[in-house]
């Protein structure tokens, strides 16, 4: 199963290399929000301030000033978090592959949302556990079916995206949240909370993280926070952050050490530089309101173009709408005729563990500029027309 | 084993973060070769011109220029490698890691040189192998002792580092790589040949990788080749290398893309940008006539202010030299009585499987400058001589 993920989305990303598709299947933010100029005036900064310090090998841990800066972000949403409970990684998909080689054993249970981020899959999945994927509803999995997984398997991990998810921007509400939390403060499962898409909130009003302290302050005892600057900032400097108490930590940092010794000491002073030099909260509003203009457009499109028998989320930010096709119908076979006509997104069984969501799928919204999705979706639902046309055709043949 | 290993070089490392410690004990690239404004031009470049392309997600492989590079590098050396066969790591110590990910299961055995490289028992020894350590001779390991673990442990991996060892300095004869070679293509043991320093070379003629095909085309397909850019250009860029062919680097790819997707692009392409506009070779003619001044001035104050009992490498490059106290002599308590007069380094025990080596360390002759080299042995010529005199009056007393 994991093999097959991996071949199908290395295939997908084969065939979205051509630049003449509309794809909507990446999770890849608009490169016009990347602040080059800013990341340019930083990196000139460090290397005249800081010089060959920017550029020698550095703690495992991360740049201090850096973490300082998480942690002060941290503590404007009221969470207090210490500077040694942040370790800075690869980018948060770092964090996944560090927490499995620190608490992971093969056969493991790992609860999983259902569906769920692929290359979760695929990071927990060479350390070879079991997956114990839990339904997401419309606000997160239900107590009962937590409360069940967990006396059931026992499981070492639950990985969740609290935060319009990936794949199905699906957020969880504050009584899913606080019943979730309550069931692992008791448990001896970790809490693997990943948080991508967090600050890309259109509207609402954002919730705490899941896996806080009881007191209200610090990551659980029971949770790792996963964070990541790919989406607020720039992905290519891969940067991002794993948040744990000292026990959790301490294993971690021993896996990161043996991983790569430490991250990209050059990268990390150039984005603390950014940040310090810059109006974040500025730049991240215009990416809200540009990635809230692309999804309301692509909703409005695909409310327009397609029958009322094609559902399709409208989460309240992050990047993804998913669409469910009806029963019976296959994306798969939705996807081989849509790039055809040179458009394409990911079929929804990649993000299911137990090989089902065969009718559904995962489209982006952050990437193509609203021309591309314009054009891209009025494709898609032509498409969709004439697989129906032909299924109808079919149906009247063989009656 | 593994975890005293790990909490002893943090310990070490913490020491010696002391800035009025001459430290000789980590394995740094001196800081006045960095070619900051080089650099600087090469970021600035990058920005300019490929933009937020810099700043996007990239290819899990790396960037492929970056990769011809290395290739048209490895083409100079009458080594013909395939791009397809380069892979980009986060410095070549994440090669470890991708490599024990896809082919370590727990309780193989991985043979190594003894002493060995510390990060390396720690990046495979996450994966729970059991260590079967070779002992190092002068000119490599012996084609017996290699022929004999190869057919009592059918080992997965064969881990070693031809030019100048960490921490040995030695480096392989071209007898004892042919005839390593002859018993690994016979066998199912892959060997991982690390090489950070094979271009820091002072003097006499570099020899071909030991893990070449029959033809010495590229790779041979029982080897897997890592390289960096850390001792030439900068490690805190965390950009290296590994060179394998398809079939290990089809399993070795998916690692990598489960760990963290791909390395850096922006760093990859900084340092492509470097490498393109520079003169790299002059660059590293200049590192190696630096280290090269910097070795012959640390054996020469070994030689003599220690007496002649005390027996110390001249390795012909690379970063270290290993020195031998007379037997029963523990370099931990020479580290313990060296650090009170504000000199590090580490003590051998750390580089071996099986607690070995009580009586070894290893000096970093790279990082510190002429002066403080002057002053740092000083020191501990002193420290030695008062061990030395102390055991002596203590030998009195008892008699």
């Amino acid at each position: 199963m994991t093999h097959a993920h991996r071949s199908f989305v290395r295939e997908i990303l084969k065939v979205t290399e051509d630049p003449s598709i509309i794809s909507f299947a990446g999770g890849l933010p608009n490169p016009k929000v990347f602040p080059v100029p800013a990341v340019a005036r930083a990196a000139e900064k460090v290397l005249s301030e800081a010089g060959a310090a920017s550029l020698q090998y550095a703690a495992t841990e991360g740049f201090r000033p850096l973490r300082e800066y998480i942690a002060a972000r941290y503590a404007r949403r009221g969470v207090k978090v210490s500077v040694d409970e942040i370790l800075i990684t690869n980018g948060s998909q770092q964090g996944l592959d560090l927490i499995a080689k620190a608490l992971l054993d093969a056969g493991d249970a790992v609860l999983v949302e259902r569906p769920t981020y692929l290359a979760a899959i695929q990071a927990f999945g060479l350390f070879e556990p079991r997956f114990v994927a839990l339904p997401l509803e419309e606000d997160g999995v239900s107590p009962s079916a937590i409360s069940d997984a967990l006396s059931e398997h026992s499981p070492k991990l639950f990985y969740a995206i609290p935060n319009f998810q990936n794949p199905s921007g699906i957020s969880w509400s504050a009584e899913k949240r606080t019943a979730a939390a309550a069931l692992l403060e008791r448990s001896d499962t970790v809490l693997v909370e990943d948080d991508p898409y967090g600050e890309l909130r259109f509207k609402g009003v954002p919730l705490p993280p899941l896996g806080l302290a009881p007191d209200g302050s610090g990551p659980a005892s029971w949770a790792v926070l996963l964070g990541t600057f790919s989406k607020t900032v720039a992905p290519g400097l891969r940067i991002g952050w794993l948040c744990a108490r000292p026990d959790i930590m301490e294993s971690v940092i021993v896996a990161k050490q043996a991983a790569d010794l430490h991250s990209n000491g050059f990268a990390q002073r150039v984005l603390h530089r950014y940040v310090t030099d810059n109006d974040v909260d500025g730049h991240i509003a215009m990416i809200r309101r540009l990635y809230g203009r692309q999804r309301d457009l692509m909703v409005e499109m695909v409310k327009t173009l397609f029958p009322p028998e094609v559902s399709c989320t409208k989460p309240e930010g992050g990047m993804f709408l998913w669409m469910t096709l009806p029963e019976g119908m296959s994306s798969m076979d939705f996807f081989d005729r849509s790039i055809r006509e040179k458009v394409a997104f990911v079929p929804g069984q990649a993000f299911f563990t137990d090989g089902c969501g065969a009718n559904t799928l995962r489209l982006n919204f952050s990437n193509a500029d609203e021309a591309m999705i314009e054009e891209g979706i009025r494709r898609l639902a032509r498409v969709f027309a004439g697989m129906r046309s032909g299924a109808a055709r079919a149906a009247e043949a063989k009656a």
